[in-house]
């Protein structure tokens, strides 16, 4: 146990410097969302790949549709079919057009494409709409079509590379792939990539009052709900979480449980047992300043200028030297803890640029004034309106009201020389959303 | 085929006028993580379900430390510890102490906690810090403490009831499960809870020239990204998405790939296959008025006045009349259907209330006017500036550039009656963050 009292900055500081990206790893596409890539992706094929229609119709040369009408159509002849995939092209000689769909390849011979509306479809039935289905005359188009326009050279064509060149640069290292980055890196080929993984987060909650719900509560007990609410916050950063169930109040116990967990763990999430009390087993089983064989292992507990969430643990655990964050016990303080320190651990090891909530400035909407204690960051659950740019706090001041948190959905930060913050003062509010 | 042409709005009311949110059913907590409640949830039981100390501590009579001062120490006889968890309480008699851990039950006789650090802890050496672990010596404490202060009835006593009483409203139907509110239903006992599930999405690509990522192309085929992006896309939009890979242009095989996929689908999404070429099969397969067995199902499409993005489908298919929207091929016109359509489609299934992306007005930043066919809704590709409250144009129009996409972070809306929007006007943007 430290003797000196962290601030938040210098916890969070201390924390930040310790942890460490993720190595990175290939990864299929699916797997990959949400990932931040690590490497700079070029385009190792031009896209689109061919020259290719970007509309249903035929591909004719410029010189034969010329001057072309309704009243007085080019008369082509049709020599067949392109679809989208055809391997085998037709040449598209004088006078011929060839039936074409869209994202077909231009064949050769062919200068331009006029869409079927521009067309009687081979009918000679005045102006097309459709094209009749393949699966209806599977030979083929054939016999004539006229056109009634005119087509310049490359209309309707999409040329090859007219999206991207082969060594573009597709995607920068450091983006983060959403939807349509997963789409370019399959539109380019790529059915792997290179990503930093989702940190696999083993969140642990301690306690032998604590009975998992549903369950039934006797005497002195109550329900675990922090190790329900981190591995969701947890997973709702980004990690892949798994939830033990609550361990009793026996350092032994507790520290088979971590040492059995490590196998799985990137970062370690324990609440609870943290303070001064004789039963904190948390302190009891991890406050040891590290084996002789794993230097650098060894949990540090100290207090932080800080409400909710005054003691607090961090160091690292086992021999891969796995980061471990011991919360406070009560839901709230748990809560809070996770969502200043926890989560921008689990983003630094995503490699995200940004590991922070967004932090906004509002007034203080509060029909007195709300009192703090001198020297501690107190953090009060509030509700903000963007569009009044006012926050209001919900419930008290208390670390266990948890119902209040729940209806929530941002902290109000009210600063360490502030002993009471005044209605419709200017506040600091970390966004939750 | 309609011959009507729809407007998006149209074709929009039209989707969501047919998708129901889906039957509710009881998840385990974790699974219900981002799903929307449907019962109101009332307090079975009160939290705290008993008076327990918030402090570390010892549990006294208010009369034996009145007056008490570290000059002056009331000296007390420790009867035993309190644990949290502990189910034998000790009484606290007259001139005794009941030796006390944050969140331990209050013992029968006392009326208050003084913290640890307002004592000597037992050890007749001035104030304490901390308390001896249980681990180094299991018996507990005994023997006699001196008390520095005193304390009022029920200091650092959390009552009963004080967080939430039996019957009180705990969360409304229509709450969104994030952490916290994971948190609020554990505290409160809910092992499972009755929530929409997620949706279970069935993406599919079409077309003979797809190949899979990480594949050898051949002439005239390109990589498949729609199953891929879309895929994903669903998944971000909060459904368990399943990419079927590409379907070959064969009217029978997709049929039959459809039929066999139903059993896991509570929506169906296709890509490419909706215009007028002879070889759209997804029309083909599911352009039928619907079996005389299956009344209401069917697959209507139409034109829409929109850019990109014009041919669509919407429509049900298969005994339980699943909801399948079949989007254009081209990447991008197929992910800006997806936002446009199949979003809101997926988030009320899921039951939620704002089924849309955000959307704001920006000034658009731009060297020259953008240029828009009359009479369509165009859907630019853009990325939006929050602070100045501008958009920039990225890429072009061309429903082809997805490199360009995979650079935006919001849709630019062109309305359909303005074919020239000009540098520096107000536009609609739609938020894809």
């Amino acid at each position: 146990m430290s003797n000196t009292i962290w601030s938040v900055d210098e916890h969070l500081d201390d924390i930040l410097a310790a942890v460490r990206p993720l190595e990175p790893i290939d990864l299929q596409l699916p797997d990959a969302q949400g990932c931040v890539l690590v490497e700079d992706v070029t385009v190792a094929m031009a896209l689109p790949p061919f020259d290719n229609s970007s509309m249903d119709g035929y591909a004719v040369r410029v010189a034969d549709v010329a001057g072309a009408s309704e009243e007085f159509p080019a008369v082509l002849t049709v020599i067949g079919d392109v679809a989208a995939g055809s391997d085998a092209l037709p040449t598209v000689g004088p006078g011929q057009a060839a039936r074409i769909m869209t994202g077909a390849p231009l064949p050769p011979g062919a200068e331009a494409v006029v869409p079927v509306e521009w067309t009687d479809g081979g009918a000679g039935q005045g102006a097309a709409t459709t094209m009749r289905p393949a699966g209806d005359a599977p030979e083929g188009a054939s016999g004539q079509v006229r056109v009634h326009r005119a087509a310049d050279a490359r209309a309707h064509v999409r040329a090859r590379g007219s999206d991207v060149q082969v060594g573009d640069l597709a995607l920068r290292a450091g983006t983060v792939l959403g939807p349509p980055q997963i789409g370019l890196l399959a539109a380019i080929g790529r059915g792997t990539v290179k990503v930093r993984p989702r940190p696999r987060v083993v969140v642990l909650s301690t306690g032998s009052e604590l009975i998992q719900p549903g369950e039934e509560l006797r005497e002195g007990q109550i329900y675990d709900s922090n190790s329900f609410a981190l591995a969701a916050a947890a997973r709702d950063a980004g990690a892949i979480a798994y939830r033990v169930g609550a361990v009793t109040d026996d350092a032994a116990v507790l520290r088979d449980t971590i040492e059995d967990q490590l196998i799985r763990a990137d970062l370690l999430v324990t609440t609870g047992g943290v303070s001064v009390g004789a039963y904190d087993v948390v302190k009891e089983a991890l406050s040891f300043s590290g084996d002789q064989d794993q230097p650098g292992s060894g949990v540090d507990f100290r207090k932080l200028k800080m409400q909710p969430g005054k003691p607090q643990g961090f160091g690292s655990i086992g021999p891969d030297h796995t980061p471990l964050l011991a919360l406070p016990g009560n839901p709230v303080s748990s809560y809070v803890s996770f969502e200043l320190f926890v989560r921008p651990a689990i983003r630094t090891l995503m490699g995200l640029d940004d590991v922070h909530r967004p932090t906004v400035r509002a007034v203080l909407k509060s029909g007195k004034a709300l009192s703090s204690p001198a020297d501690r960051r107190q953090f009060l659950r509030g509700r903000h309106d963007a569009d009044a740019g006012t926050v209001s706090p919900v419930g008290g001041a208390g670390s266990h009201l948890i119902a209040a948190l729940a209806l929530a959905d941002c902290l109000i930060v009210i600063p360490e020389e502030t002993t009471s913050a005044e209605p419709d003062s200017e506040v600091d509010v970390i966004l939750l959303g």
